[in-house]
C-alpha cells in the first residue's frame, strides 16, 4: 500500500498540515512549538478551542530542565511517552504512581493513589515541572498544595481526562491563584499522550525533531 | 476543593454518564464494555461516529489471552497503558519497537521502526492480539502481512493517530479483504490510551472493574 515510510518526511508533513489548519499566531511564540505537539498527539487541530494557559511553560520547562530538576508524572503512560533521549538525564522523568508506598498513603488520606503519591514527592517538586495527563485528583492535590504555599513547581502541564472531575480540576486551575506557569485543555478532553508531547516540545526547546 | 476522590465511585460515575450520552445499543453487547473504555480514555462521546469494527474482538481476544497469546503493541505507551493485573500473565504485553534489531532493519527496509518490529514478530504474532495506538506504517505493515498470508492475528485494535497516513491506514483496515476481527476509530482520531482502553476492556472480559 501507497504511503509515507520515512519518519523525517512524516513529522514534517503532520506539522505542516497542522500550521496550514491551525491559527497558531494567537499563541506567543515560545507556545507554538508546545501547541504544536499537543495537537499532533490527538489528530485534532479543534485542541486550540480549548487550550489555556498561563506565563510561558516553554521558558520555565527549559529553565526547570537546564536546572536538572525532574519531571514528576501522573502516571506511567505519561513518564512512557516522554522521549528520553530529548531528556538531559533519562533519570528526571520519574512517577510515583507505584511507588511501594502510594498505595498506604492512598488510603490513609481517603483519596486516589494517583493523588496520593503528591504527598511522596516532597522536595522534588520545588522547582520541577508538573506532568498531569490522566488524573483530575492529581491536578486538584498540586492545585491545594501550590496554593497553601506548601509546593512551588516550575510549570505544570495538566490534561487530565475524563468525565469526572477532569472539567472542573481544570477549571480549577485556570481560576485558581496559582502563579506558575501552565498549559491545559478545558474540558473533558485530555490525555497522557498530549501531556507527554507538550513535555516533549518543552525539552526540544522549539526544534521540530 | 470539592470533589470526588474514592477511584471506585470516580470509575462508576464515569461509566454511568458514558452510557448515558452514548447510544451503545447500536453495538453488539460484546463490544460495549470496549466502547465504553475507549470513550473513557479519551472524554469524547462522539467516537461513536468513528468507530468501525468486524466481527466479535472481545470473544477472539478472550480466547486469545487464555490461549496465553501475547499482545504485540505497536508503542511502549500502549503497553504502558496495559493494566497489568488483568492480564494472565504480565508478560504478555510486548513491544519490539525499541528491541535492539528495529533500528538497523527499518534502516534496511526503508521504513519505520514501527513498521520495521512487526517483521520480528514472527510466530508470536500467530494468534496474538495486535493493539496499535500510535503508528499507521505498522498498521499498514500489519495489513500487507494479513493479507498475503503471512500473519494470522486473532484480533486488532488499530487506533493509530494523526494528519499523515493514520486515517489511510484505518480506511485501508476497513475496505480490506482481512477477515481477523478487529475495532478502530476512522480518521485522524486514536492514540494509545484509546488503544489500551480497548485491550483492558477485553482483559475484563465485559466487567466494569
Amino acid at each position: 500500500m501507497d504511503h509515507l515510510r520515512d519518519p523525517k518526511a512524516i513529522y514534517e508533513m503532520s506539522f505542516k498540515i497542522i500550521e496550514k489548519e491551525t491559527a497558531l499566531d494567537q499563541y506567543p511564540p515560545s507556545l507554538r512549538p508546545v501547541v504544536v505537539r499537543m495537537i499532533h498527539a490527538c489528530g485534532m487541530v479543534d485542541l486550540t478551542n480549548d487550550i489555556a494557559f498561563r506565563g510561558d511553560v516553554m521558558k520555565a520547562g527549559q529553565a526547570a530542565l537546564a536546572a536538572g530538576k525532574p519531571i514528576l508524572c501522573d502516571c506511567e503512560m505519561v513518564r512512557s511517552g516522554i522521549t528520553k533521549r530529548f531528556l538531559p538525564d533519562v533519570e528526571l522523568a520519574q512517577c510515583y504512581l507505584n511507588d511501594e508506598r502510594t498505595p498506604a498513603l492512598a488510603k490513609e488520606l481517603g483519596t486516589t493513589r494517583s493523588a496520593a503519591q503528591v504527598e511522596l514527592w516532597g522536595d522534588a517538586a520545588e522547582g520541577a515541572i508538573i506532568v498531569i495527563g490522566n488524573a483530575p485528583t492529581t491536578l486538584f492535590k498540586v492545585i491545594e498544595m501550590v496554593e497553601a504555599g506548601h509546593m512551588q513547581p516550575a510549570a505544570i502541564i495538566a490534561t487530565p481526562v475524563g468525565f469526572v472531575g477532569a472539567a472542573e480540576s481544570k477549571d480549577a486551575l485556570t481560576q485558581s491563584r496559582v502563579s506558575v506557569p501552565y498549559i491545559t485543555v478545558t474540558g473533558r478532553r485530555g490525555g497522557s499522550a498530549m501531556a507527554s508531547a507538550a513535555m516533549n516540545a518543552i525539552a526540544l526547546g522549539g526544534q521540530q525533531l
